[in-house]
C-alpha cells in the first residue's frame, strides 16, 4: 500500500472551480480560471487593490502582498482600518482582491473599440488576521521576496516589536478568476478602409539603474539580484 | 453689479475637503488633498479599479475611465454587472475609485522598512448612469482621449447602435485624496552598519514601438502623437 510522502504537496486541480461571481456578465471568452495564469499574474504585481465593505460602503486600497501556494498574505499597520476589522474575535472580513497588469494601449479605428491589453486576477474570500507568529514571520518574508525575489534573505528580519507593529491577513486562493486582453484592434468590418491608425502602443517594462540610499555605507555594493548579474 | 460671464469656470478650491474617511488612520502625512496632484495622478492612468458592494460582499473591477474637469467617466458594458446597478430608476450605487501607480521599489536594510514608492487617488461617491446622449459622446471621448491624449478627433466616433450598447456612469470629485510614498528607504538608526544594500529601484515607464494591425493598410502611417514626432 502507498502512503504519501511526507512534505509532499498535495496535486492541485489544474484550474480554480468556477463560482456565480466569478464567471464575467461579459467577455468570457477573456475569463480564464488556470491556476498558473492566475499565479503568474498575481506574482508580477507590486501592489493589490484590496476591497472591502465599510459602513454598508465599499472602499479599495492599494495594499502589498505576497503569495506563498494558494494563500495570498496581505500587509498593514495594526491601525490601518481593514486590519482592525480582523480581530481574533472576528468571523473574518469579506474581501476582494485584485491585481491588474496593464501591457498595452489598443487604437482602432472605431473610438468604440479602443481599448487596453491588461491581465487581471480577481480573488474573492473572507480574509482572517494571522496570528501565529510561524506563519507572520513566513507571510513577512513573502511579502518582502514578493517585492524582490530574494531578498527576505538579505535584510535584517523583523524583531518582535516589529512583528507587533504590523498586521497580516491571510485570504485563500479558492475563488479566483483572470482576464486577459491580448492581440490588436477589433474594428468594424466596414471600417478597415478609414485612414485611422490601428494597432496597440505597447508598454513598456523595466527599470532604471539601482539609486542607493544617501545614508548608504560606500563599500556597500548593489547586489546582483538588482542588477541582473 | 458684476455678473459671472456665461460659461466660466468657477474657481475651485485649491484642495479638496477632508471627510472621515478621507483622513488615514495611518500614514497621515502621505495624505494629500491638493486638486492639481489628484488630478495628475488620475489622467496618469489607464485602468482604474472600481469597487462596489454586491449581496453585502465587495467587488473591486480593473474598468477604463476618463475625467472631465470635476467628474470621473466611467466605461462598461451594458451588461456588466456595476452598470446593470445604476439603471434610472435607480438612487446610484455607491463605488470607490482607486488609481495607483507603483514608482520604485524600496529596499532596507531592515526586512520591516521594505516599501514601495507609489501616487494613489482615492475617491468615494455615488455613481449615476449617463443617460443624457450629449454627456455620454463627451464622456466616450473623454475615455478615448485618456487611453492616448488627442485619439478621439482621430477616429470614427461612436454611432447610435454603439452608444446604445456602451453604459457610462459618472462620479463627481468630491470626497476624494491622494496617498503617495517618496524617496529612499527609512532605516531604524541601530540598523544603519548592516552589510545590506538599501536604496530605490525605480519602474522605468515608457513605451516600446507600435505595433500596426495585421489588416492595416500599408499607407496608414503611425500618427505622430505616438512617436511623439
Amino acid at each position: 500500500m502507498e502512503t504519501a510522502v511526507q512534505g509532499t504537496v498535495p496535486a492541485q486541480p489544474a484550474a480554480y472551480a468556477k463560482t456565480d461571481r466569478t464567471v464575467p456578465t461579459r467577455s468570457a471568452e477573456r475569463a480564464s480560471y488556470d491556476r498558473e495564469l492566475v499565479h503568474a499574474i498575481l506574482d508580477e504585481g507590486y501592489l493589490c487593490h484590496l476591497g472591502f465593505v465599510r459602513d454598508g460602503a465599499p472602499v479599495v486600497l492599494p495594499t502589498l502582498y505576497g503569495r506563498v501556494g494558494e494563500v495570498l498574505y496581505l500587509h498593514g499597520s495594526t491601525g490601518s482600518r481593514p486590519l482592525r476589522m480582523t480581530g481574533q474575535a472576528d468571523p473574518g472580513l469579506a474581501v476582494c482582491v485584485t491585481v491588474t497588469h496593464v501591457d498595452g494601449l489598443v487604437l482602432a479605428r472605431s473610438a468604440f473599440h479602443h481599448s487596453v491589453n491588461y491581465r487581471s486576477v480577481v480573488v474573492h474570500g473572507i480574509a482572517h488576521q494571522v496570528t501565529d507568529p510561524e506563519e507572520k514571520s513566513r507571510a513577512l518574508d513573502a511579502l518582502v521576496d514578493h517585492v524582490v525575489p530574494g531578498r527576505a534573505a538579505d535584510s535584517r528580519p523583523a524583531n518582535k516589536r516589529e512583528l507587533a507593529a504590523t498586521a497580516v491577513i491571510r485570504l485563500d486562493l479558492n475563488e479566483v478568476s483572470a482576464k486577459t486582453r491580448t492581440g490588436g484592434a477589433n474594428d468594424e468590418p466596414e471600417d478597415m478602409d478609414l485612414p485611422h491608425w490601428a494597432g496597440v502602443l505597447p508598454l513598456r517594462k523595466g527599470y532604471d539603474a539601482p539609486v542607493a540610499n544617501g545614508d548608504l555605507a560606500a563599500d556597500v555594493a548593489v547586489p546582483p539580484y538588482l542588477t541582473g548579474a
